[in-house]
């Protein structure tokens, strides 16, 4: 309810349980403004004061200052007037002074943006008054000398005179405790706390050439037009250029009495929750000081004090500390100040029942007095935000809806992975950080080597980077930490789809595999030593820490089961394994999405008949070696099928680039080259052969279909013979058979030939039939393009949005390293766009894609398949362009269908 | 003016000098009909007979074969009546039957797709009848045979069993030359030809089961249908597949009068034109044979003799055959056949005159009577094709617009560049075949290292790929030949800047550094051998070829002036150096689109400075050797700007990844260790950190002026202080500054806020100023896509349809030399998409990107620096979405003058 342009209201008063503003006005009173207003209005004891709007804000702008001043001028004295009249203060007072804070407030949040002046109204004559109320002239000049401090800085713009001098203020403290011999500026009394506010203005006056403003109102004009001035300021500028906050918005002044915690032993300050942030128990707590400032709480120098009795002797049983000890030092707020404390309680109550939320509050007791002075959401861990949000479902206090959109999706992460014992961490040395490659924690003993990881009985695989050779041993390492790579680096994608931590691009960590020992920033560590990895953030310690499983509560499958009935999007899983498989099918996977064929060969015999392909000199050659790793592909297949028996399972075929499959390190040529029975020339000879200066652009995807064609009917062979072979023992499965990297209509066409052809001739040899569909990967920026062509032929898409981003970026993932960590600290991008899809660029190709092909194939099934498949904002993208799936690492099938209920309850 | 649909006309006569058609009718008569149609109605001696409509085709597949001979009956009787009216023969006669041919007839030619039926209407009675008409029983039962065997092939689909066996006609014919002992066709004698017939209708009704058809009409139903049912084949449906023919188009029959030119020796056959086809003199020539078909003339067993007398003496010259022997062996037919050379050359002057462009002839001579079989505008030599469209134009016979539309941009490389001498390459011999990298032909002594260029006096640079070290010795060689790499691979994008003849990726030549040999098919060549390189056909030959200097004539500037009057696209050029610079200003380039400054740090002392540069350890190191490269940059930019003087310039900043400037190969680390005073280690360490997995998807174009600010810095000092010290000469520049590889909108702000600030800080320096443009090229697909974004800021963007393609295709220009070619082979790419710009894909992102462009900065200045700039289809597109210019390698820029007045034209 904004008021008429014609009948403007620039004022907004709050205070005594009543506000002229509500929350709903955040864009004219700016947040901070709006959520005072509220909790005046519902009847919370917040210190009285007024917001000028942020309509305001622009019309300064416009105006200028002294315009501006004029019109409101009449609104401002009279909401100084009543703010004096609740507090029963005086602005200039020697008896009762009115102080106040002066704030600025946008609309959103610009945390350290903008100016605040606090203690506004100290002056020579008001320091008496608030001597005379406080008895505490320590504290009044203190509190003088900072207004001058601040109003200096902020308002009259007194700063060091260049680069090299120090602040004017500063220097004088300085000095001060110089003279004196003292460290702190506790130590310095009253009578150097009076010279220092004379010294303060002189300072003012030797750089402004005007006398320190004595008059309140003077002040408080300055002050509020330097918040106005503040929104022009070249930090909020380039912040508001940062984050596309527009300019026309403004700024709101929030004016607001000052109340203090610490004017003595009647007088304190606390945060409090309305349930438990880390458990989500639905239990009041919190902590308080007596005669503190909210930094104190803060700032950990004294022990704070328990809020509730109950949480004061739970306190007092981890902390060791006795029940004596506990109530004479250490008493709860509900034993100190029952009333008080009641007061606390029934206005926590009142909060939470009022946002339905649990609440996160900020209060101040002055001489007796509660003062709310914030109340927020508060932030909670992944099992107290399930909690919590149930819970309040089961009180039908929110809808079911809400209780799904109260959740983090990404959040749900912490829930799926062993995490440290929460004590243990507290001590342990971070050695290191790299990537949150992927998230869980892990303890382990260093192996150099792959096929050394079964070396000790828990082993962390360290390397410089992965390749496709050390698959076993990474399967069998608790934890994988690299030097180099990105979030979609090998051993980031291959750990996330094993759900197993990894710390990726840990750039300080040197390795040398000769000595077998790696150094940290001078430390050495060798083979055998312990380390930890916690893969959700990034950071490696020294030693082993405990770590404890993640435990899945009711409330979380009652939130998936609660998801799953939202959403409309499906989701499915990128798996190649049955363990994979049945990991996701436990998460809730409604199919496969990428099957990638690749890595069934990277191992063992595959292997082997893979590199004897392509060592073969021909065609013949080549079908020989084929031959032999068709019943071993047509096995794996079964197992992935049965696995997901009854669910659909798209099967991409052959896509890296050879050269992947053969050692590039002379002594793996040697071990492969008497292996295989053959020269070690032969084979550096085929490794250079393979040799390409951009493979990501390569010789790989359907290009090796369409050059070796035989490939291509190896692998259509397999998977026709293993849906056959498991339909006559009864179980149902439904192939989609995906082309790789397809950039032009006839490559589909002459994949699609062969395996419709093959298909054919299998299913005339075995004398029986299986649906399939035959549809392609969207993953080059020209498929997007001509995505309506290629839907006349393709049954289904999967936008493979790893290689989608890198193309259509320009970016290799594997090389990004050196520049996408800068980019993203300038501010060129917001995200790493290999983690969170660019929805401005690569969505348009997305978009795109999916669009242009159902205008020639209405029918055409579309998904997703690149790591994007399971990040929240690109999942909740898919829903709003129509996919039909996404599909994702089994680790993050959870998360998915939580965002895909999400977007479809926003849509 | 095609017939009504009520009133449908299916059969179209022609003969007797009128016709019922004309060639614009080429949709419903075929090409071939309509030509036949055109011919005959302007008065030429056309063999009469008559076309069915491609419409007929149409109904033929939906009403089959006896309701559409039914339709045809009483017409195409009517039509046979009139032929045999014309020709005073009757079908079947004893005494002058009427044979016919039968040939199909698309709109659009479709070579050997189809099929044909000729010496219809030959039977028993018949053969006869040719004997007593020619007295030449042999050539009768010869004709005879031959109907046979076609019609037994087309018509009654008579082949070998399985593919085992052999054709059934070619086993009797071999069977009939064994059994008489003979080895040629010829050798058989006329019974044995009679017994041939006989055999063969044995042979065709052992596979059909059916007598052979004796009744000419039999046979023309047959054979007319059989040309309908050949429209569907599956040669014929892959073929326009292929060429994206509709089925509905259908083909036309037709059927004509055979006329012979080997009835004896008053008939003969022959070829003409009716300008000079090598040279494009206006002077009528040919060749005739007498009692010979038109395969005799060809074919080159008889020598050929000239038509005109004036033709037959210059021969005489050429071929070393005295005057004598001349008349008595080889006479004209100016001097032979006095009345039909009258008769020919009047119509060669018509057809000429009718189709106002050089034709090319094919006519026979049957019994004393000229018959015309074909005229089509004949194929020409580039210059040829110059002269023949301007003497026309001075002529009077055509427009300036025709006289531009007549030529055919590409073909004017061949002018513009050395040429094999005619004589000297006959006898080459070929040793290799690579890629037409950079046109021109060029004869040197190979040598295999750069540093060696100057070896021998004229050398050809042999490599199996060049890098940027190489550049000094690719200047110095005459031609270079590489072993890998496409036509966008370093050597081949370097050679054509440098209009240097270059033949690249000739897959078959082994080089071994080591013993300075290179192997091709198992032949060695040694360092100082002599070799030849044909740049615009990719062929290389051993030894030496004299050469021969491109001449341009005075009509070719003469075409160039009329172009330049026409088009309506800029034409710029990409160039490095004063010397390049020059020759695209001769060859009429309008500034320079593609200023590539890397190309000036790759030699000699700047390549010192910029190793120096990346081998600093941080930022003061790097400005250091900065400083160094400046006052080399400044040079280099004001001998380009000052050789462009009044033209714009586009400098692009620099691109390419860092690694390219350091040494890969041990010697060459050792040698840059020694100069610079460091160990190998600390290089090999470098480059090692250097290292990417895809340097084209790498850190290089704008992030590295992200990542290292004061590259961006020196270069915009360099150029803006260049600017003004030419000013101060009194030279006039027009730079325009351009940001590559940008992506993100964020990226070119942040480069153009480095270049504003320098500008602004060298001017204030220098205490003048100049106007400048800071904009961006567009080559990454992202930038497509938000390109009205980044218009918001940048003044031009410069398509870099190169990298454009790269990644919109997802293919490394180096790589895909594995697939490319089996990619075109296979028709899933119509052409190298490097070469010619892909319309349907990548063309979507050039549109897109400038039309959004346009839309947030209408005066956005647009052009293509990519390869595709110089290429003709791909500059009429650029024409078509509204480009400003192209720019191109400066040899091409003639080309791209015609293309884009070509363009204009046809808009």
């Amino acid at each position: 309810m904004e008021t008429l342009k014609n009948v403007k209201q620039r004022v907004y008063k709050f205070g005594d349980k009543t506000a002229d503003g509500n929350s709903t006005m955040k864009n004219l009173l700016g947040g901070k403004g709006a959520n005072l207003a509220e909790m005046s209005a519902i009847g919370i004891p917040v210190p009285p004061g007024f917001t000028i709007t942020t309509d305001v804000c622009t019309e300064y702008n416009k105006l200028g200052k002294n315009e501006v001043v004029a019109l409101l001028k009449n609104d401002v004295e009279a909401a100084v007037a009543n703010v004096e009249n609740l507090m029963g203060t005086k602005f200039g007072s020697n008896e009762n002074p009115c102080l106040l804070s002066v704030r600025s407030g946008a609309r959103v949040s610009m945390p350290g943006m903008m100016d605040t002046v606090l203690n506004l109204g100290m002056n020579d004559n008001s320091v008496e008054g608030l001597i005379a109320k406080t008895g505490n002239a320590r504290f009044a000049w203190d509190s003088y000398r900072r207004f001058v401090q601040m109003f200096g800085g902020v308002v009259l713009g007194i700063e060091a005179k260049s680069k090299e001098d120090h602040d004017p203020f500063e220097e004088i403290i300085y000095k001060a405790k110089e003279t004196k011999g003292v460290e702190l500026d506790t130590e310095l009394e009253v009578e150097d706390l009076k010279q220092m506010v004379a010294d303060f203005k002189d300072a003012c006056t030797a750089q402004t050439g005007k006398a320190f403003p004595e008059d309140p109102w003077d002040q408080l004009w300055a002050s509020i037009t330097a918040v106005f001035d503040s929104w022009m300021n070249p930090r909020a500028i380039y912040y508001r250029g940062m984050n596309q906050i527009p300019e026309e918005w403004g700024t709101a002044v929030n004016v607001q009495a000052m109340v203090y915690g610490n004017m003595g032993n009647n007088s304190g300050t606390g945060v409090a929750f309305t349930r438990d942030a880390a458990t989500g128990e639905n239990i009041f707590n919190g902590e308080y000081l007596i005669n503190a400032q909210g930094e104190d709480v803060v700032a950990g120098v004294r022990t704070p004090q328990q809020i509730t009795l109950e949480g004061s002797k739970r306190w007092a049983i981890l902390a060791e500390v006795s029940e004596d000890d506990r109530k004479t030092n250490y008493p709860s707020l509900e034993e100190l100040m029952p009333t008080i404390f009641k007061e606390l309680n029934t206005t926590q109550n009142k909060l939470e029942e009022h946002y339905n939320d649990m609440q996160d509050l900020e209060f101040t007791i002055q001489d007796g007095k509660l003062w709310m002075l914030q109340t927020r959401t508060g932030k909670r861990t992944a099992a107290a935000m399930v909690r919590i949000a149930m819970e309040l479902l089961e009180e039908g206090r929110i809808t079911e809806k809400e209780a799904i959109l109260r959740q983090e999706p990404a959040k749900l992460d912490e829930l799926l992975h062993p995490v440290f014992d929460g004590d243990a961490i507290k001590a342990a040395k971070v050695l290191a950080k790299g990537l949150p490659a992927s998230p869980g924690a892990a303890s382990g003993q260093i192996v150099f080597f792959a096929d050394e990881a079964n070396k000790y009985p828990v082993s962390i695989l360290v390397r410089v980077e992965t390749s496709p050779e050390d698959l076993e041993g990474m399967n069998i390492a608790k934890g994988i930490l690299t030097a180099r790579g990105g979030m979609t680096s090998h051993a980031a994608v291959v750990a996330r789809g094993m759900g197993k931590c990894c710390v990726s691009g840990a750039g300080n960590i040197q390795i040398n595999y000769k000595t077998r020992i790696m150094t940290v920033d001078g430390e050495k560590l060798k083979e055998g030593d312990w380390i930890s990895l916690n893969g959700s953030t990034g950071e490696v310690y020294e030693g082993e820490i405990a770590t404890k499983d993640a435990k899945l509560s009711g409330n979380f499958s009652k939130v998936m089961k609660l998801a799953d009935k939202y959403r409309t999007l499906g989701v499915r899983t990128n798996a190649e394994t049955e363990r994979e498989c049945k990991v996701a099918v436990e998460f809730g996977a409604e199919g496969i999405g990428l099957c990638r064929t690749e890595h069934m060969f990277f191992e063992g015999e595959r292997l082997m008949r893979m590199r004897e392909m392509i060592l073969a000199e021909d065609e013949t050659g080549r079908r020989e070696a084929l031959n032999k790793l068709l019943p071993i592909q047509r096995k794996d297949f079964k197992d992935v099928f049965a696995a997901m028996a009854g669910l659909p399972v798209t099967v991409r075929l052959l896509d890296p680039p050879l050269h992947e499959f053969v050692p590039h390190e002379e002594e793996n040529q040697k071990e492969m080259a008497k292996e295989m029975g053959i020269s070690v020339e032969a084979i550096k000879q085929k490794v250079s052969d393979l040799h390409e200066f951009n493979p990501m652009l390569g010789h790989r995807g359907c290009r090796l279909g369409i050059t070796y064609p035989e490939i291509t009917e190896m692998q259509a062979r397999a998977i026709i013979e293993a849906t056959l072979e498991l339909k006559a023992e009864g179980i149902k499965t439904f192939p989609e058979i995906m082309i790789p990297l397809v950039g032009t209509v006839k490559e589909f066409k002459l994949q699609e030939e062969i395996v419709r052809r093959i298909a054919d001739e299998v299913f005339a040899e075995k004398g029986d039939k299986i649906d399939y569909l035959v549809g392609t990967m969207i993953e080059i920026p020209r498929a997007a393009l001509i995505a309506d062509k290629i839907a006349e032929v393709a049954e289904f898409f999967s936008f493979g949005t790893n290689d989608l981003t890198q193309m259509g970026f320009g970016y290799s993932r594997d090389d990004a390293g050196k520049f996408l960590p800068i980019y993203i600290e300038k501010g060129i991008l917001k995200a790493d766009p290999f983690q969170v899809l660019d929805q401005e660029g690569i969505g348009q190709l997305v978009e795109m894609g999916t669009t242009r092909g159902r205008s020639t194939n209405p029918n055409l099934k579309v998904g997703i398949c690149g790591e994007h498949g399971g990040e929240p904002s690109s999942v909740e993208f898919c829903h709003r362009i129509g996919m039909n799936y996404v599909s994702c690492s089994p680790f993050r099938v959870p998360i998915a269908r939580l965002a895909a209920a999400q977007a479809a309850i926003r849509d």
